[in-house]
């Protein structure tokens, strides 16, 4: 068994925008969880997001390691633990609910009513506790998942998008065969959207989007029909190729701040809006719409309901790949240049992925 | 049996905003209608506005008889129908699906895909065909419900309003035994919901407002906690008040351009909206809040899946009285004074009814 | 246009056991139907059934002609229908609802509960009224669903079976992403759930038999592991390779008398059964096992929720195919062979189809 | 702070039916535990049946502390705990989940796949871990709820009873308003079952029995109509009144070996049977029946998705009321005399409680 060092290296956020890269102590695992040495970890827009302003409950700069998409192998068990092995190969979640508020109680753990609150046990890595841009990163067994030899490690640090989408997918009721779907915004959320559709026996598939590019990469993923908006009317497109009804189910992840309008518009009577972007100012919306449609809206946070264990089934049984969006990576030393690749969609980025044990 | 003429009166809508008593042909049923002599027919909110400017799929000026909360006798039943007999006393609700859409064909019959579309057999009461507003109506016997004699038309007309509720409640899961609940906006339908969400076995039900006659009138139907929003804070009390959790369920009746936003404000993460009043114009929504607290947001439409039987068994077993509702009635002959008072809310109207046979 | 002859050549019921194909009037359809001239009719167990033993509600003896899977083209149209044209290739699911009663108006056509009320509009081709062993056939449009020409007539008339499993898994939830599933009998029902699950993504589907050239049909429907119960113990297999926890849901399509119970034993902790065929006997079961496992036990009936129109979507875009049990065909004149061929599963007969129009 | 004292009286399961009241250690309270001095603790049959027969992972005779139905005072509480506080009034629910395991996670606790598994965490009070024939027990906060002083102990001890039957109608949706009702087998599981039908609004309420003494106390709880089946045949009187239809649900709480087939009978097409009562010895039904109605079956286990804290809301609110059910109380040292009492059912004895604080 590979020794497991005293220190380590690790991203740190020491204020806002100053990531840096130092030497901490490696963190030992408690009674219920593992600790693991880092393969790959993944860039997501909230990390961006919390780097340049800090969220809710977030650690003090000086000791976060952030990071929250990772995957790599059981260097240790805490003492309860009989459900992992040193050597297992595995991918993580980010949060671990409480076990014991209102919410939790009822399996839903990503929307814990003690968010942040260490002492009673809630912890979300790379959010309220620290991360994956590390050497070696503990996560409570709840938030582990093993991993056949099949799926790359960089494939796996993605499996919390696949488990977002599929929680996503599983609110609104997870049964899409022959339904009509409208993906709005091909970034990677709303790629793994079309391929969730696609994988679950949708209709048609149809995703929105401005570039090209993207929208070729959504043709990857599954959609049946791609409409440049720069190009086409969606709305027209949409009301055509439907039969005049519009969609079952609109999935909005643009975050623009007229998608939620827009997906209310693309809907059918009794449609469905799933929201996996969001803007940040205040969005305009038709309600007076919404009632006349009789439509449901339904905003998701994180991948609950053990979806990732799903997503890693997925996976392993090749019904969706993510490969195609891991398209960039860098060694540890490289951060900067890594999350500048993703923010700036240097090369066509649209994943990007560090390697901490990457010489 | 009473004779049936051939002639009735009626109020017909000549134009906009021109509401004329006139004698017309009294309807005959089709095969899987009944006549009904109409005792009572209530004043809605949805009459003001097509009255005004006319609704998607309306009958022509002049020939328009409107109204759809209504209640009476049976005088005529067609061919095909043993279900109901000459004179039982009855209650209706307004949409009748084509029975043939997509969403029909699921039981989603108030959106139906074939609104206003005569040929494939939809028709709403008051609102695509001819509605009660008259000395008699047609109505498909789906739209139909028999009531006892311990209920009063004036009640019974009144029944759609209840059905609309029970309808949002099953949209949202239909259980919220021991859940905190918000009702925003104190009119008939948020009225209503205080009184279902008390019959359901809530925890606490809250009802926001800005009159106090209407906030005593919420006590009377149920409310533990009335919140004058000109004298207090309700996102401040609901926070205090559900122990810094916020609700499970917030009911948005007031149409308010606000309501929306304040309903996400006072929901707790993984809470759930009920759309039952709908602001005319855009309201502005924080889709982030949304987000971080996993919201659903359910906006409803009509008195769905047969919900208006489920509201005849309530009022018969006394779970809820509508009686204090009916404030104000008059005959056919007043119906302008009806729809001013109603309007005007002159007197304290919450509803008012009119009884297109009494002399 | 063709002309539609004024008789036609159909197989009637005259008695138990006695089938006749003999000419009789060609049926007109009413003003929600259509006209089919049908190209192929799939003999099913229920037609052994009834032709031995006569079903609630069927039409009298010597004017009633069975079969209720089937396609072809449609031939006229009735009065309101402008939904379809002359010439559409359509498929036919057998019930239509009357509704109006609280089932129907629910959706649940399937469960009618005027079954077999002709005046009350209840039809089911094939069981209470007229169906597909006929040159012709008159379907409401409810029951037709368009099919495009990739799809051929042969896989068509087998739709109702694929829209009866994925009703079955839209009632117990409708998501199955790396679930365990089982499947018990490799009949035709039994081998088409096993290519839903494997569709929906199940994690690792069991299929439990008896004899090994269905169980290889099984694999080529998707099955990972085929368990011969006369070589194998599938208790213990299952639990075994499910790590001890056993099935997330468990379909019991073989109707053994054994087969409930084993289903209960197969399943894990908040399991789900599914059933789909069923034993002519009692069958005991261990109920308190039910209990300790808190399982649920759903029994389906029919092809319900419009299930036909999503099988289409499935069928047409190749997400699972029906052809490989469609492996006999015969002409009208030797629908007696037919019957004998599927009830003693001659040359490893499993779905067995007619044409009525092939000379 | 009363003082709590270092050794306690409790009731020790010795043997097979060797109940013993003997001196042990108080126990002490875990990081997420409260310490509780029990007020009641009440009889329950699943306490008979296991001190007949051990039930699974049962502690070792001589230090198992029997007991899983009780309500008392919170004495002291964990590090972590800001919870509770000392000197609370609280009742309990049996069951805390690993928190690890696939039904855990999704939060089904009471199904937990580690079920009696101490080392992963899995605790079953007076099933597994010891319970509250005694001074004082200990628990995780999961299974604790406040109550309010409206509530009276000997009540409170009974309150998974009703989040039991809370479970089972959340299990089968929640939303009965208008719905026919029956109940089979007046037992307490029974009345309550009763009780939670008429506090959601069901139509009509039938309660099935043989002993008039029962029945009578159903007509107390809500029932509307009860059936002694001595006098009367259930089935015809259901189907009479209900309009030829049958029930929507019905509850099987008699545990009889023909419970489970009469309720088929008793359901409608597309009626929901709902299991909190089961035969010992296997129980035949007709499946086919099951089919040709598109029945379901809800087996449920234990008090499960925090049902006892709605349990609580609704004992506080008035909405039930479970006194009548505590017939009988005993101080501890008359244990034996009250599990007589209750396996007798001496003096009507319907739920016999313990105080095992009181001398």
């Amino acid at each position: 068994m590979e020794k497991i060092p005293k220190k380590m290296q690790a991203v740190v956020l020491m204020g806002p925008n100053q990531l840096e890269t130092k030497e901490v102590e490696t963190p030992s695992p408690g009674p219920q969880d593992v600790l693991i040495k880092v393969n790959a970890c993944a860039v997501c827009g909230s990390d961006v997001s919390l780097i340049e302003k800090p969220w809710e409950a977030q650690p003090p700069y000086g000791s976060f390691i952030i990071g929250h998409e990772y995957a790599g192998t059981v260097s240790a068990v805490g003492e309860t633990v009989d459900e992992f092995e040193v050597g297992d190969r595995v991918a993580v979640e980010a949060s671990y609910g409480c076990g014991r508020c209102r919410n939790c109680r009822h399996g839903n753990y990503t929307a814990c009513l003690n968010y942040g609150n260490l002492k009673r046990g809630h912890r979300a890595n790379g959010f309220t506790t620290n991360g994956g841009f590390a050497q070696y990163a503990v996560n409570h067994i709840n938030t582990v998942h093993k991993i056949p030899d099949s799926i790359e490690f960089n494939e796996a640090a993605l499996i919390t998008n696949l488990g977002c989408i599929l929680y996503g997918f599983q609110t609104i009721g997870g049964y899409v065969v022959g339904d009509q779907v409208v993906v709005v915004g091909p970034g990677p959320l709303g790629l793994i959207a079309v391929g969730v559709a696609k994988a679950l026996c949708a209709e048609k598939i149809f995703l929105v989007g401005t570039r090209d590019s993207r929208l070729e990469m959504g043709k990857t993923m599954g959609a049946d029909r791609v409409i440049n908006v720069n190009e086409e009317d969606p709305l027209k497109v949409i009301r055509e190729e439907t039969n005049g009804i519009g969609a079952d189910l609109v999935v909005e992840s643009s975050g623009n701040v007229r998608g939620p309008q827009m997906a209310a518009e693309m809907s059918k009577r009794m449609g469905k809006i799933l929201l996996v972007g969001y803007p940040e100012e205040p969005a305009a919306v038709n309600f007076s719409l919404l009632g006349m449609r009789n439509i449901n809206i339904y905003a998701i946070r994180g991948e609950g309901w053990a979806n990732c264990a799903r997503a890693v089934s997925m996976l392993s049984k090749g019904r969706i790949s993510l490969m195609p969006l891991a398209t960039h990576s860098f060694p540890l030393a490289n951060v900067k240049e890594a999350f500048k690749t993703f923010t700036e969609r240097i090369g066509g980025a649209i994943k990007v992925i560090v390697h901490p044990n990457e010489v």
